[in-house]
């Protein structure tokens, strides 16, 4: 589990450290990654610059910068994106063998390489790619003397004091190990953290399901009721905790279904006034389940099961609160509630086509829905239908 | 967010380089924090030392260092002891001011100092505690431009060339606030792990209780049978993940109950054979419920759900399994289940005495319960007592 520091020189030893504190003090995913590669390109002055992370089998692209031109478009079409785990290309041959590889011109390769590089982003944008330095992200490990490759980081035309494109000077040289094994530590303990918080999310939906002692099909049904909301909080701009905190408390809505006799709960035909009272004490009961929360995501889940019946205008349930008196992650899940029940199948009606229930949803703009939380829910609309196997 | 680095010397440079990707890498809370306090130590010169970290408004001591003589006496005893975030000790004061406290000599405390330094230790081991540098451990924060104290590291005795206790030199000339921020930085990720954690934990309390329907009480008992498992697990010297993974796993141990009708689970009178048998079903729909596991919380989960009511001797359910075919952890929570339901009131029994639930556990050992698992149990027995309100 030990490193060996061997660069000499205490400015870049100096910048290292700050890199390496800074580093580990980032949360949000994204900016972390793009901190490791600037800070990368800056330590070894490459031009450009490529990210991948691992994951089981596949490097996905989570980074790309350049100099010399705007890279944002092709940035936002390629991102997460994956390539598989394998010695064909240039980054799949530096994570399987846990080599590093210093190309000093790419039209030059020496034969007998078993990957090809890839000039594709060259071929649509008139970039010329000649020298790349292509590091694996090697991450001690317990189980693994050698570390396991976490990512690779392909710097991209190394430029001279004159500004001319030149060959990466030898990796060991520069402090670009040492950022190479922080960056690998960061990111292997960002996705442990991801891990966690996705078994925590596992967890609920099963027990959920579980309680409310239904089959497989309310699973996938809570997943994705789970995933519009958070898709739909992230687009009306709440902040990423928020976000999460709905994804997270979304799936114990309907949890005070618990407490309805299955009787009224499968009835296939319609219900009488009484039976209708009865199913609406469903938000209450969830209310009840979720009293007295021990952290911020028990009080989230009880927020919306208390509140997601409610009515923009008003004619809501249990306590008719309208507007902004219905608390925004009660009105979030609401929509993705009613949109999931359009389009399936109940045992009291046929499923509607997509069309129609993005209509009725749209009639409902300003009476059942927040206008703000029905324009979000519209920008987001194609990533939703996805997750509802609509290409 | 910035960290400014000042220091000049590369081998201090390189060193602390050295300690910043190790010590992100460090997944055990324990080793952690002795790394932090053991490299301060060495960066600083000092003989001795302390680590605070800071929990809500107090201060847990969490490591001891003496290079003069054995503390771990005294550790153990010590050991998550708190102190009141005060003015009135010196840590209590670093953490409350944010300031670095540099003292050459504790006999020669400027007057007008809130603080008044404890030298308990000294008076009870002989030692002289002569200089002591103190230094309030800051994290960085979005929400707070001087950063959020998580802790207190308390240097000892700085011993010069000859090994002369000595003044520690000005702590910005040194390498130690760097060493500082990172620490911080450390240990507040390993705070926000613990959080994420033990939020997962109470939302599996929280819904088996939901998906059982049952009332508060029933939350209490769940989160006792865990704590026993974990505390029996770790005595029967499961490394730390497995034992984890039983604490997180054996809330749900009788999800299936779900799935009995209340006629019989809570009938005040003795079951019928035929009740019996349906009871004994919670174990199969427990597994059916957690089928397909995700990952390996609720494949553990299920594991403990179908084979806790087993039996050491064979004559158990579901599975009639003897000895080591029954899965350690269902062995784990078999015992604490019992345990459990001994000491506690049911509609069908009075609740026993402790002295007499011991009894009737020793009792079965090799005939419901694995001898080790036994052995386990009556080592931490007083611990597993204290969570009984025993004291």
């Amino acid at each position: 589990m030990s490193v060996v520091i061997r660069h000499d020189d205490s400015e870049v030893l100096r910048s290292l450290l700050e890199v390496g504190v800074n580093l580990s003090a980032v949360r949000d995913r994204r900016r972390m990654l793009d901190m490791i590669l600037g800070e990368a390109r800056r330590l070894a002055g490459a031009e450009a610059g490529t990210l991948y992370v691992r994951k089981d089998q596949s490097l996905r692209f989570v980074a790309t910068q350049n100099d010399r031109m705007d890279v944002s478009e092709i940035a936002r079409h390629l991102l997460d994106k994956e390539l598989p785990l394998s010695m064909d290309s240039l980054a799949g041959f530096v994570a399987t063998t846990g080599q590093i590889m210093n190309i000093p011109n790419t039209r030059a390769v020496p034969p007998g390489m078993p990957f090809r590089i890839n000039l594709d982003f060259d071929a649509r944008t008139g970039y010329r790619t000649k020298s790349i330095l292509a590091l694996p992200l090697m991450c001690p490990d317990s189980r693994c003397p050698e570390g396991v490759c976490v990512g690779v980081l392909q710097l991209i035309n190394c430029l001279d004091s004159n500004g001319h494109v030149a060959p990466f000077p030898n990796a060991e040289r520069s402090g670009i190990l040492t950022l190479g094994s922080m960056a690998a530590v960061t990111i292997h303990n960002l996705q442990l953290q991801e891990q966690l918080k996705q078994a925590h999310l596992d967890s609920i939906i099963r027990l959920s399901v579980a309680a409310e002692f239904r089959d497989d099909d309310t699973a996938a049904h809570i997943r994705r009721i789970s995933r519009t909301s958070a898709l739909v909080a992230a687009a009306a701009g709440l902040p990423p905790e928020q976000v999460e905190l709905i994804q997270y408390a979304s799936p114990m809505h309907d949890i005070g279904k618990i407490g309805i006799p299955d009787a009224i709960l499968r009835k296939p035909g319609p219900l009488t006034p009484e039976e209708r009272q009865v199913v609406q004490t469903h938000t209450t009961i969830g209310a009840d389940i979720l009293i007295r929360p021990d952290n911020e995501l028990i009080a989230a889940a009880r927020e919306v099961a208390i509140s997601h019946h409610e009515r923009w205008d008003g004619k809501g349930y249990p306590c008719h609160l309208a507007g902004e008196q219905i608390p925004l992650s009660g009105r979030v899940v609401a929509l993705a509630d009613v949109f999931d029940a359009l389009v399936s199948e109940r045992c009291y009606k046929k499923a509607y086509s997509h069309d129609k229930s993005l209509e009725i949803i749209r009639q409902e703009d300003g009476k059942g829905f927040d206008p703000r939380v029905t324009a979000a829910f519209f920008s987001v609309v194609d990533k939703v239908l996805e997750s509802y196997g609509v290409q």
